[in-house]
């Protein structure tokens, strides 16, 4: 017989799944209702205005889709994109690769506009891609490349897409809610996001928003859209609200009462103060990482505040690492991805796991491992230099 | 500034979701661990087995799609049929026009068997559709429409399927655990269900397993699944199991916690008694509601222990009766969908809703509201029913 499974409590700094503060698992165990009980639809309509608030955006197409991330994408990829379609893709990590996949599995040609990783996406370079595919209809790109740690300038990009009349999807992952992301201010058309980073909420779904221009172009669209489940016509007839809501697929009740409530978390601490926080403890890890003798994979102007990735050190055992600080610390930190992997770590310090007190955990249990493995540190040095940023 | 969400303790008895056990919430609430956690990893190899034991399979594909019934449908089509194909698919009730239009959008051809709305599918029908369109590579039918309550003999077209090369699709959304399915014995190739009936788990997961022949046709396409997120090539390479697990998307870590308790609580019940409660449970349900002067959709032969179509009394106000059963009683049940809207009502006793109180909470509740409707109804004759037939 199978016995029940009692997770360890982990510190999650890594890539996400961040740390998923008690109240939102609390909301996430209240006893399920049905999926289209008054009250849930209620729910529902609350859930819409606090994505439209985190999102800034006054979009009506805002919701979260019933899937993780990688289901957002797609949502957005197949109702927007068509065969026969051209799609300026932009690659600075893994992320630009699975839009790729994504374009040409709509049957649509994607037109790569490559970076180095760690590098932001090259606004120049986008602005030649269009140059020579002026009939690209839509701009992809990552706004916060979660496999590198990379900031790229959304607002030039989107502005250079609309310049182009093109659309321009949005990979907000790892952005929402950790750095400042402005939908309606920069025109950005569809973008997706997930519960399990910066929003701190359980992981498996994933907000999107769509614009006025985005909508328009599924609405005309000749053909329906690949996928029925994430049929944006059909979508908007369940979340559309009030009476006109027609079924579509059974809600994920119990995640969206998570969701729901580290919405009202974020909406109480307020955006921008989310935002300073998460600049605050990257400012300390940062110089606690540096007094440690690491250094950091991105230039400090496109670093993200909310994932940190790290050189490794030579003759450092990057898994053996990362093992320890698992079992001696319950301590999770990411592996480098791709091109950065075993040669980066992803320390993510997104949402929740955002705290002071985290930074001194990552500091002190890195020293202590890296020390195991004879790289020698000085913890006192980096808890200091830590400190010495807070203020302290 | 919006407020914490509390929902009411309902009773659900619609068809789906069903009420949840507090174990079950309680695994869901546990600590988020990261997605590539070595605990982690290992509690997806129990999934697979407990799985495996509810299917009555040995299939190697056999795992929990990260999102409702209505992916894990999508992810039978878009993997087992390719543009071109003919795709013998049999309508009922509302799910088999949902896997015409997952056929359509694969690029392929559907060839409809239809029958009415309540009755089984035919097999006779299906036996001259195979004869008319011997290139039919596929065929797909609902095991237990959970729009009618009714059930279909899935032995006698799994078997059909097979005499005629075809592959057999299986929508057992709401028979896994209520009615037997034998996956191996009968010869299904794709089998999704959904976590949020019988299992009586929280919804937002599609548990599917894929016989050999399936992952033979999966692995000889031509060109990849129109669909990134549920291509079974990639998703495979995620639940493959031991270290060549490859990272696809972030799984929905809670749910799954709560998955692996459901699929333990049903393990531990046994599938046989499952099945036996659920019938034993239907029985009295059907006793008491024939005393209070009711009928069923269904003919008994093929009706579904755990969903109960039952005819609208003439005169009777559909929403009127469900909206007071819910706010009066905390009770919900279902609407009728499609060809039954307004004419039935569906009772739900599934996984968990299935226990003898919730038989007479029903009752009882039903019974009262009728009668505020000026449907005289004898509550005590309806409860002594179900009693006897529970042999009391």
């Amino acid at each position: 017989m199978t016995a029940s499974f009692h997770p360890p409590q982990r510190t999650l700094l890594g890539p996400g799944p961040s740390d998923v503060p008690a109240r939102v698992l609390g909301a996430l165990a209240r006893p399920t209702i049905g999926h289209l009980d008054p009250l849930f639809v209620d729910l529902m309509d609350d859930i819409k205005r606090l994505l439209q608030y985190a999102f800034q955006t006054e979009n009506a197409l805002t919701l979260p889709i019933s899937a993780p991330g990688s289901a957002g994408m797609e949502a957005c990829f197949v109702n927007l994109v068509a065969p026969g379609d051209t799609v300026i893709v932009c690659q600075n990590g893994v992320f630009g690769g699975r839009m790729r996949e994504n374009v040409e599995r709509c049957g649509a040609t994607a037109v790569m506009v490559e970076d180095a990783w760690g590098d932001p996406v090259s606004v120049d370079k986008v602005g030649e891609a269009f140059a020579a595919h002026p009939e690209a209809s839509v701009l992809a790109f990552v706004h916060a490349e979660t496999s590198t740690g990379a900031r790229s300038d959304a607002e030039a990009l989107c502005a250079l897409a609309r310049q182009h009349g093109a659309l321009a999807i949005v990979d907000a992952v790892t952005a929402l809610a950790g750095i400042p992301l402005a939908v309606d201010a920069w025109g950005a058309d569809a973008v997706y996001s997930g519960t399990q980073k910066c929003l701190s909420c359980v992981p498996g779904i994933s907000p999107v928003t769509f614009s006025e221009r985005a909508v328009e172009r599924i609405q005309a669209r000749e053909r329906p859209a690949q996928s029925w489940f994430l049929d944006m016509q059909l979508v908007m007839g369940y979340w559309g609200g009030g009476s006109k809501r027609a079924y579509h697929h059974t809600a994920p009740v119990n995640a969206l009462y998570a969701l729901h409530e580290s919405l009202v978390m974020l909406q109480e601490e307020g955006l921008e103060a989310a935002h300073a926080r998460h600049k605050r403890n990257h400012e300390a890890l940062v110089a606690g990482l540096e007094a440690l003798g690491l250094s950091l994979v991105v230039a400090p102007e496109w670093r993200l505040p909310q994932l940190n990735a790290v050189h490794i050190p030579e003759g450092v055992d990057d898994a053996a690492v990362r093992a320890a600080l698992l079992t001696d610390f319950d301590l999770e930190i990411g592996a480098g991805l791709g091109a950065l992997a075993g040669k980066a770590w992803r320390i993510g310090l997104m949402g929740h796991s955002s705290r002071e007190r985290n930074v001194y955990v990552l500091l002190t249990a890195l020293a202590a491992v890296l020390g195991q493995q004879g790289h020698s540190c000085d913890a006192g040095a980096a808890v200091a230099a830590a400190r010495a940023s807070y203020g302290a």
